[in-house]
């Protein structure tokens, strides 16, 4: 049956997707938070049974096939955002159906997650804070003093994606609820609605020059006194935050294997259509080597991923990947973006969205150094 | 006199310029075609006679005078896109106020230069094409025919940097007039008023992600029909774009040394604010070393950058200089957006920016790869 | 069985390989051509069965088991000299061992093999010529006559491995038989006797520094009217080498796997042991960073050369792992000299002499450009 | 002046030097301590007055004029070894004369200088110890005990360069005279007789594959109640060898440049002459591109050098210059060996001499890191 779903993803990806990303740029793209041309791609995904594709709430659970998970995540990854957005597969609403489904209560799921699951609503999450390495998420230190059989959150966070979305409903929030605890046992994640009034967007950023109105920007939150109710276990939260988003880093990665061999084809397509002083830049000596590295340097990216996706220490595992991908990755995009010139730079191509997309995982989920460090120390010690 | 202008440009960039960014980000930075801020800052650098400072209608003449003009530029590239917004320095009409008077008849320079030297109206700068390796302007086929006294030009430009500014009001275009010359001879620059009916703006783009609305974005233009008038004799196209064109590659890279140096003075200051685990990041030897290497870098760009200047073969010191000075300034600036994590990604600082505009320079005014080849051919044919 | 091999392998390699590198250096290494050392450690492979064991000859014939092979060859390739050496595995040996069997006639064969198997004699391969490319081996020129039963040699070969070394009793020579056939037709393989009056070693050279005395050095050789007799087919001479040069390319790489492990595995050992101010190296952030890197490098890539064996592509494939790995080792063991300090350069430890045999690598056999260029042609075509 | 002188040093370099380097890698290069080759040059260089030139005992004491010092030591960096051999500016010769010449009492200079500076007697140098490094030259531990007037010094020396020539008469040795006092003031410097019976040489090491014979080799000595005279003033030795050794560094990166532009010169020589598929290398996009790039990185290797002659912190500028430019001239030196093929590999051309020549460059002195540490820190401070 996997077979069935990796054929029925490809077809939807190379038909369907890619063919509509210039009518998506041209709505405004991952800055817009309305485009018809998604809803339709959306539509289309519900129909074709690819809807959910990589959350519990699919029935095939592709998720959890590590032997098929590859292929399918490397077919979004050719066009990565908007093949997630259109299959709902984009965070935060991907990661947060996952802590709704693991964590929540009959009642938590039962108001949120049927609308969350369908698109109906979107929600937000907000962990990183001003001030602290979010490499170190023991060091987060907003707190929410309990009240009555909830929470009141009081203080600043940042990065909130999506909590600027039209249909955001909710915000699932890491904050310390137990500060006496033991530093890994501090933290808890609540659910705030996005109403309350104690809730104030403050902020908005671009990353490096996108709004990402797509997925609700990424605003800062100031918390005034906000209603906050548990969401699993108190003091609970970094580790299940840690088990969803573990899993999360290895498939960001296979995503971006193909995404480097999106901008590999984009390549060789453009060096077999350019002329230069009579002559196809495909058979100058100087783009044949060039590709011929990119076209290695997928492949042993691609190597890479699988090999550690069967790793028995999986937090090495997802270090070493998630070290290693994002950047090779987006040297891949940047020297596809130079082998189209100007054009490589403009919205013309998809190019700058991928290299945008690939760099900022260099620092998300953890900065290359922060897994650098991990895999060094490990190596240390085990000799 | 020199050094007096250095003092009054140094302060101006420290005090007025680079203390606005934040409130010029707020009102859209790069993709606001009006700012406030920016004029406030123009009124500022007028009242400082600092006003076209790099421009052949400042009376210091600063452009011409190889010695000062490195420490000068280098102030300017600390703030590269700002400032030079402030101080009208920006292309394309910073381009084409040296175009108008070398090449201009008394009556054009009458209709267009005090107006476009006053910042009263823009012009806009149109040479690329579609499927034309801008890297070899002697392929550029855009025809325009004779008519009358002047010209009718028809076909199609790309990249049209400035032409969709609210004050645009004239385009200097690249077309070939004389077609069965050497092909270093057929083309000429033409005079089209922007609002000539033959005058069809035609697709926007992003560049990395900005519209660049405040230097008029880089749209297509359509030409149908558009009547044009010889900016300097016919056949002459090519070489006077080139004798404007070399200078400012080399002032874009005097500039850019500027560029690295606030990164890198960026990069210091976040390093010493910020505390992972309960130790400044400046006191790690990773980060220290990388901040070694970035100097020695810096040091390395600065000091190939003014011994190109006095090297007896121009165009030989603009290519050596065009070919590495852009790349390794962009490698610094991605290296202090890592060192700034999600911050450095986003427009909380200007980091992003400053990206966009060293990367964007690997392509623009011929790619790396084309300067690299100059030099390469020399050395070659030298032994 | 093959698990067994691999057990016996790897306590031969740790037990007593290893522990004999030193006296082994100090009795010249690479650059001697009779060693005690190694004698004694060919007798313990004889004794253990382990003589031969990458040949056809040997009666597990690992060479040909594609799953168990990775991890034998990486088990050489912690000391590569030394266990091949040791292992009776060192071309040109274990190259012209395949080359007869598998192509000799039934007295060609009686007359070499089988003291060429047991060690006692010794031979020489020759096909490179001064001023022709190697990376174009139809460009070879040098002609062999016909002359009754057999063929008289002449000219000059260069880097003839093997040559030099006291026990070389045959070479095998690569010449020109049939000049009027397609240029991948005209080459056959040539059987020469060492001590044929027309055979004058003319030059000796080193290789970064070493004699390589140990494998009978890489001379140039004089053929004067020596006499030949074919080995295979007339104008079969250049696929017949393909043949059995192409598994010896990925067996390298696989090797290479091996070295880059011991490389890491001096570095962690070396700055677990040098404290510089009263902190021992393995707690500087730098050098932890460095490790990590290198780790992930080393995983990097085993699962390239691990991938590309199954790949359905053989030729693709292996200049893929050619054009990568040499040069990605060479990385890894260039760094762990510089954590060894003046140590890692000096032959103390045995950082150079693997550092020399990797950066070989990126030349021999068809140089790193070669490969790549093989690689991109073929994504170019493939589009 | 200074300009007959650097007319003289060139002829003799182009015309004597770098025409004898054949015939002198023939006699065995630098892993011989006996060279009529090199003794010819010697005295070439006498009659021509550039014997010592480096020197304080050379008229024009060329070395303290750093206009003129560039362009001079460049020259000398064409064919490094043998050029300085030629000229007697060979460490640890050239760092004794001026040890000798600065801090010796009348009788020490009486003794040993005349026959020293005339190159009839040779010196050796110990300083590096091993388990100790010699990045933190404070770390030294070593220690003389007085006796009499003068010192009796025991313990373990390594890369005790020059020990080994057969003219070597005495040796310079750190060691610790002072054990309380401040640890910039315990060591100083020790006169000791090569000839002592409480000398021994106990270990000889080859460095990248070499012996490097010609200037004494690299042996650790074990000194056993030795008698050693003071150099200088008790407690000053490492404040006397810092003086030496700090322009020598400059001096050292300065004659790199000449290096990589001989590398370069090689590589252009060779790509010219060699065709590949009937095609010469030259005419290849690659290659174009990488000399293009070589080309770049030489100009901005020299105008880096040139630039921090007269940086005003001296001890900045020699480590921005130490940690950047050997290895950046090695990689050039690399790319003309990968340029050649296997030529480039051999001692039939001289790129492997210079390549390990550049690469020991990056660590002795001062490895790498150590100079980017002190460029780092001065950075993180200067914020």
């Amino acid at each position: 049956m996997t077979s069935a779903i990796a054929d029925s993803l490809e077809r939807f990806v190379r038909e369907c997707v890619i063919p509509s990303e210039s009518a998506f740029a041209a709505e405004g793209g991952v800055d817009t938070a309305r485009s018809s041309t998604l809803t339709g791609l959306q539509d289309e995904a519900r129909e074709r049974g690819l809807w959910n594709l990589f959350s519990s709430a699919h029935p095939s659970a592709a998720l959890r096939d590590l032997i098929v998970l590859p292929d399918l995540a490397e077919l979004v990854g050719l066009s990565p955002i908007l093949a997630q957005a259109a299959l709902h597969a984009l965070n935060p609403d991907a990661l947060v159906m996952e802590l709704l489904t693991a964590l929540g209560t009959d009642e938590q799921r039962d108001r949120w997650l049927p609308r969350l699951t369908d698109g109906a609503i979107a929600s937000g999450y907000c962990m990183s804070e001003p001030d602290v390495a979010s490499s170190d998420p023991r060091s987060l230190r907003m707190e929410a003093k309990r009240s009555g059989d909830g929470f009141l959150v009081s203080g600043r966070k940042s990065w909130c994606t999506g909590a600027s979305t039209p249909g955001c409903r909710f915000l699932v929030v890491v904050a310390v609820t137990e500060p006496e605890a033991d530093p890994r046992r501090r933290h808890s994640l609540l659910l705030v609605e996005r109403n309350d009034p104690g809730v104030k967007v403050v902020a908005e950023r671009r990353v490096l020059g996108y709004s990402d109105a797509l997925r609700g920007g990424h605003p800062d939150i100031e918390f005034q006194q906000a209603r906050g109710q548990l969401l699993g276990a108190a003091g609970d939260g970094l580790s299940a935050a840690q088990q969803v988003l573990g899993p999360a880093r290895m498939l960001h990665s296979m995503r971006l294997v193909g995404t480097a061999e999106r901008a590999l084809g984009l390549m060789t397509a453009r060096l077999g259509a350019r002329n230069v002083g009579g002559r196809a830049l495909a058979s100058s000596d100087l783009w044949i080597d060039r590709v011929g590295g990119a076209r290695i340097d997928v492949e042993g990216i691609r190597a890479l991923v699988r090999a550690m996706v069967t790793h028995p220490d999986r937090a090495l595992a997802e270090s070493i990947v998630k070290a290693h991908v994002p950047g090779a990755v987006a040297r891949i995009v940047d020297l596809a973006i130079q082998a189209h010139g100007a054009d490589g730079l403009s919205s013309t191509t998809i190019l700058a969205d991928l290299y945008a997309h690939a760099r900022s995982l260099q620092i998300s989920d953890g900065p290359d150094e922060v897994h650098r460090r991990v895999v060094g120390r490990r190596e240390l010690r085990a000799r």
